[in-house]
């Protein structure tokens, strides 16, 4: 067996695999705050990049940012039953607004608040609560507005990305005079999430509607975007919720309409957060670590003087310098490409390793040799093909040499993703699919099945048992009305079914 | 007297001015969240402006941004003596974890937490404890690291961007392992700081130290950018610690020095915050609405097609549109010219003064009789100049128009600060020079003194007296030593004396 960076492999142990990939990369930590992770500088350029990626995709289609409190007093949550009932369970409530000496010396809590304030774990109640400050007309909407915020809910088990008490995110918030209006919004911002989540991330992903059950709380309709990760399971990487009037109603959100009838506004929200980056590496790191999609990597190029001679190290650092500039001037993406020389005094190997784990796309090798032979080593992260090339040829393809890696990453993913998604039209097949055991793969098995389906309890138990869900009913179904395995209803489309983190 | 679009003028009531400013300009407004602000699009976009040019900065001295929890156990607080005694005043206090339904229907805390939680006010404690993890030997040193976050300080008083209870900043946190570095690291950030109130938002500033009494909690040295708002008041607009090895005790970051000798490492931490939005208001604004330094506003040249028929509507929009795609094609500062063309259906002039009153730089009106001469006709928000130029003309001098108005606000700035900073030699004068009434200014009146001090319970009592402060030890001090003029003692300096914010 190969020698990996990363013990255990995927193979192995999947979820220890993706804390040690963490680890390597050098992206997060666990903090002393229960629950809360620290995102190191690796992480967080990540998520700055995806950041980037998606503001600016956000504003093209007209939203604009702003900022909202990040306390939300109790009585604002409890007026809309189902969103209260979905998240008092696991929220910061801040009580107090000091300290004071305690009785036996240390420090207490002091100065009780009225009513107590709610870290929030989500914003259309305090949103919402100014939006009906602010529309008076049907001239007043739509409004179009995003906030990037952290926020806190109390989990008990957590995961680094995946799952943390506080996470940092994106919150679109809009109102519309119309329900047809809010309906397309809800279905826009899926689609730039879904083009986000395919061209940026290099992940494919099913774009489909959320089952009553798994909908958000107080919405009509939940959609999300649904990627498979390298060990067969789901992840929800984004939703797009349609509000109703459910919202504007709770919160008095209402216009005059163009007759001078009052109405009640249609709202949404629509979110993604730094959930992403878990998905990042589920989706493309291997047992090296993190391999990163060129459009979200920190760093695509990453060269390494080979100095072994002193005598040598004028002569290398100045050809690497030089190759730095030219390629740091080639256009990439929005932006130019990202280069770093790294001259660091450590063992080569140790130093190009560390690249490796990180994911760095290209990792460029230069010594004595290659200038003599006016060349560049050149090795790229996610095939492990590795070879020399012309100096020149190398800088007038390093963009193109990136775009194939983003594409290769997207093809291999989807490969993944068909290779394990099945049409299953029985219920021994679909059993037998979740839970056949590979000896070779404790934690890899099943995948995607797309089966009929509806709405029972004969499915919810057996799907409870399976610790299978319901993924997504998929907006762009390919087939024809059939029965549901689990009940024998009618069912109007194939569903995704999967376990799911 | 001239009609304003803002009443009162800053003549008559400065403070009430600056909220008008703010809602003219539909920058931010209070929520209904005690002394927590709702951050409008205009206001956040200025924000977001700020925080890109400051990143830029950072990154080239050699920051990476991460991210810390929102929450510090209380235990973490108490470590440092002075630094809770700072801060236990006035934090909000996570108690509880989740809500449950209570005696009497509504919703009570439940779940309560073994310790509490602090919402951060300032992130020295729990990036601190990381950093003692990180650093083991002088080789895992300097860290340089900062965060976009926001923070939470329960003020009683607040004021929209100037002091609210919840505000977003950036927070530096380096170590280093000696004092030299630290110390040239706290300089360096506060000449960053500088470099950008300056020349980013046009404000001129007086780097110094502060005095004893107002340093950060915690801190061996306190520096500052302090600002004159056109009140005369001064107003600390970012400051930069040297924490010594006070926090590195406290939290017990470490490290094995070359020698294999464990010392304590060198912090120094800095920030700057929404707050600026509010010097950035205070500096520039007039009794028409905010202006707005070039490099940091939202849109540049706002475009009014002036239709008065019909059948001019295809001419005049094609006009716009083209000049509109030139402008935007043009560069300014690290980017493009913001241009935005605004064809609402509202009255001419209920239009362009929105924009006078939001302060774009140039608002630019285009009408048939401009079309057949090749005109534009543009007006500038700083100095209120109106007037046709050759259309051509206006696009290939554009840029040149934006860094004359940049350069014209920074000059007329530094020259209410000249006018209004006086060298005190004398204790008359500086009563005089601080309680003088003018009856044509009940609200403006002092400025800076220059005078010698040197601390002694005489000077404290006076200031206090006279709500004056000791705003700083300026850096560039081009004076001799002197005597104190409230106390006789001997002085080694002028520092700067005002009242503020």
């Amino acid at each position: 067996m190969a020698k990996t960076a990363i013990k255990p492999t995927r193979q192995e142990n999947y979820p220890e695999w993706y804390q040690q990939v963490i680890k390597a990369a050098d992206m997060a930590e666990s903090s002393p705050v229960r629950g809360c992770m620290v995102i190191k500088p690796w992480g967080y350029t990540i998520w700055e990049n995806m950041q980037h990626g998606l503001d600016v995709m956000f504003k093209e289609t007209g939203h604009e940012n702003a900022y909202f409190p990040l306390f939300i007093p109790m009585s604002f949550l409890e007026k809309e039953a189902e969103h209260v009932e979905g998240f008092a369970k696991e929220c910061a409530v801040v009580t107090h607004h000091r300290l004071e000496p305690g009785p036996d010396g240390g420090l207490v809590p002091a100065g009780e608040l009225e009513e107590p304030l709610i870290v929030r774990p989500t914003s259309e109640t305090i949103i919402g609560a100014m939006y009906a400050k602010w529309v008076q007309s049907y001239r007043d909407l739509p409004i179009l507005i995003n906030q990037w915020a952290n926020v806190v809910r109390w989990e008990l088990r957590t995961r680094l990305f995946l799952r943390t008490t506080e996470f940092l995110w994106q919150e679109g918030h809009t109102a519309h005079a119309t329900e047809a209006e809010a309906r397309e919004e809800t279905e826009r911002m899926l689609a730039v999430y879904a083009d986000f989540a395919e061209n940026q991330m290099a992940m494919p992903v099913i774009c489909g509607e959320k089952t009553a059950e798994e909908r958000f709380p107080g919405a009509v309709s939940t959609y999300s975007i649904e990627a498979m990760m390298q060990d067969r399971k789901a992840l929800q990487a984004g939703t797009s919720h349609f509000l109703g009037q459910n919202f504007a109603r709770a919160q008095e959100i209402k216009f005059q309409d163009q007759h001078g009838v009052e109405q009640f506004a249609w709202t949404t929200s629509w979110g993604v957060s730094t959930r992403l980056v878990g998905a990042l590496i589920m989706t493309h790191a291997d047992d090296d670590g993190l391999v990163l999609p060129p459009r979200l990597a920190p760093r695509h190029v990453v060269i390494l003087p080979v100095i072994r001679k002193d005598e040598d190290r004028t002569a290398v650092m100045e050809y690497v310098e030089k190759l730095a500039a030219e390629l740091k001037g080639v256009y990439y993406g929005d932006g130019k490409v990202q280069v770093k020389i790294d001259d660091r005094d450590l063992r080569g190997g140790e130093k190009r390793w560390q690249h490796v784990k990180r994911g760095v796309p290209l990792i460029v090798e230069v010594g004595p040799r290659d200038i003599a032979e006016g060349n560049v080593f050149v090795g790229r992260r996610d095939t492990g093909e590795k070879g020399p090339l012309a100096r020149d040829e190398f800088v007038a393809t390093v963009a193109q040499r990136l775009d194939a890696i983003q594409s290769n990453l997207f093809q291999r993913a989807l490969k993944l993703r068909e290779d394990n998604t099945r049409r299953i039209d029985s219920l021994d097949e679909f059993r037998q699919f979740f839970t056949a055991k590979n000896p070779q793969k404790p934690e890899i098995h099943g995948g995607f099945a797309l089966s009929h389906w509806a709405e029972s309890p004969e499915a919810t138990k057996i799907l409870k048992k399976l610790k299978v869900t319901v993924r997504c009913l998929p907006l762009k179904a390919d087939d024809e009305p059939g029965v549901c395995i689990f009940s024998g209803q009618p069912s109007r489309q194939r569903v995704v079914l999967a376990k799911a983190y």
